[in-house]
């Protein structure tokens, strides 16, 4: 585990993106995408994905000098053509279209096909904050989870971001995988050489499974709620949701068909759609109600629910948001500390781009 | 346990609605809604809650000639006053406005305060499909959910539905309550003296319970997910957003301040808004990509989910919306079963209203 600055991280990875042949426009904002993760603590969507990025990008699948383009629209809606771009590149540009139809009338609405893995949905759903919006983003990705009651892989882990202003309080902001463990969690796990927890994994044939290792053994993730009993039918609902916005309102790819982010494992036959898929909301709050009155009482419910009486043990209830800034405010100022494996494969990079590292 | 035919409930109930005031098409319309649940087997939200309604009245908390109307918009956007009407005929209006919004400009989304208990959020979400619209309908309720970490009720059960249409396949329609199990799931279990599964519930102290009364001893139930190392900061997540939607867009009450449903429990004081809130949207496909193909696509991602591989002691994977669907075509047809106290209920109103029942 070594410790790297910020500033050190965004330069070599901003190297990395324009030896792939990014703009300088495109290589900072997918910089900042990609390290807004390792900043928050969500260190498997950070630069420890940067070489899975590469690799799509050796094989062809990712085209860093995208005609990104709306191709359909309303007043309130658009449909974004990709064009096999960085998703991290792709989702921006998607939001800032919701965000001015917003502008214009109310709310803005945007699905997305032929993209690529986006990083964090925070991110994305945060740019609507300065605007006094509401901001959504979700995205389908390579299937690993299993519905309830079934063995196979069908859906992604498929995440939903939901960013909300506030007045004096922080920002309100979800991001989470509709799945009961992101597989972030699972190669942490796997890193330790320790156990799941049970309820996070399936094995092929179903059964309750401790193993981190279990999807390299065609296991599977459960959805959020872990089993029927506990509401896994709900976490496959919302998964399913996230994959229809993203990938069938788009023209994506969806469900076992949704392209897989190794570049190693084989795109699934008679793809019925382009790339993966994403979907972003932004809704102006004062389409509902004056602005600075909907923050006041974001206010109010923000700290109401902060000072909601803590369960024996716990100090204080979060609002969600809480941790990552947390994280964020740390990291940026003592610096990013990465795993060997990671830096190892930065290494990697660097030599074979010939960067400083 | 006796069996009624839909249509003596439907006559019973609309009776009840007209002796409490309602015009003849509120009463039609909160009767369809309400008797909905019955048919789709949700026997916690059908005929069983009447008689909460009609205390609620009694009360002065339901205003059976209310004047529902539109009091701000935008061309994709509207707050509904539903001036304390009954939430079964406040959210059809409101999803109507959504409608006719998307129908002009893509989308529509409409927020509410001034409600009531809206019967099951998936009644109103399917009311878009009809249009080749994808619809949304949410909730805020009484407070009966401790958030992650916490011991004190701040949130209600907060379901989500959506509904998602096809075209020779039945429409996707998910509905479900934010917390690992309904509230409705805990009274089954209390006429059968059962317990519930770990996870459901806590006690008042935030200890594991299997208590199906707890709720009446300052207990809580859990949000999806059941406790932190199971993702229940998740469905906390999803049930703030809900309430956020709901409640703070619209300027209705939120948080732990939200009305409480039995009548006889006294209102939160310092109400930081007016009644209960809902949260509806209706999306046009063909706002994304012409609609045939939308629905061609919706096809295919059902019958391939349909047939992805069961899990051993598992015939086949659902779709969500199927369950309650082959309930209602078998209700329609062979009637529906009331539970004993239920039946004692209603023949209580049939004597009060002097109804025949």
């Amino acid at each position: 585990m070594t410790i790297f600055s910020y500033e050190r991280l965004y330069q070599f990875t901003h190297a990395v993106f324009i030896k792939m042949g990014c703009s300088l426009e495109d290589a900072t904002i997918a910089t900042t995408v990609l390290i807004a993760a390792d900043l928050r603590g969500i260190d498997s969507h950070g630069v420890a994905r940067l070489s899975g990025y590469i690799r799509l990008w050796e094989a062809g699948r990712i085209n860093t000098k995208p005609n990104i383009k709306v191709v359909y629209e309303t007043p309130s809606t658009a449909v974004v053509d990709g064009d096999a771009g960085l998703g991290l590149v792709v989702a921006p540009f998607a939001m800032q279209v919701a965000i001015n139809k917003a502008t214009l009338v109310g709310t803005g609405w945007v699905s997305v096909k032929n993209s690529n893995h986006f990083g964090i949905a925070g991110v994305h759903a945060q740019m609507a904050l300065k605007e006094d919006m509401i901001g959504m983003a979700m995205t389908n990705a390579s299937a690993l989870v299993a519905p309830t009651f079934s063995i196979e892989r069908m859906l992604g882990t498929n995440p939903i971001a939901v960013a909300i202003p506030a007045n004096e309080q922080p920002a309100f902001v979800a991001d989470f995988a509709t799945t009961t463990a992101a597989n972030g969690k699972l190669e942490i796990l796997q890193r330790k050489n320790a156990d799941t927890p049970l309820g996070w994994v399936q094995d092929k044939e179903g059964n309750e499974s401790t193993d981190a290792n279990i999807l390299k053994k065609q296991g599977a993730l459960l959805p959020l709620g872990s089993d029927r009993e506990h509401g896994s039918h709900k976490g496959y609902a919302l998964g399913s949701i996230v994959d229809i916005f993203s990938g069938v309102l788009s023209g994506a790819s969806y469900g076992p068909w949704a392209p897989p982010f190794p570049a190693y494992v084989p795109m699934p036959e008679n793809q019925p759609g382009q790339g993966l898929g994403h979907f972003f909301g932004a809704m102006r709050v004062d389409a509902f109600r004056p602005a600075e009155e909907f923050k006041q009482h974001m206010d109010n419910w923000i700290t109401r629910f902060r000072s909601a009486v803590p369960a024996p043990g716990h100090e204080k209830v979060l609002i969600p948001g809480d941790p990552e800034r947390e994280m964020e405010a740390l990291r940026i100022r003592e610096g990013v500390p990465l795993v060997d494996a990671v830096e190892k494969d930065l290494q990697i990079i660097a030599k074979n781009f010939g960067i400083a590292f």
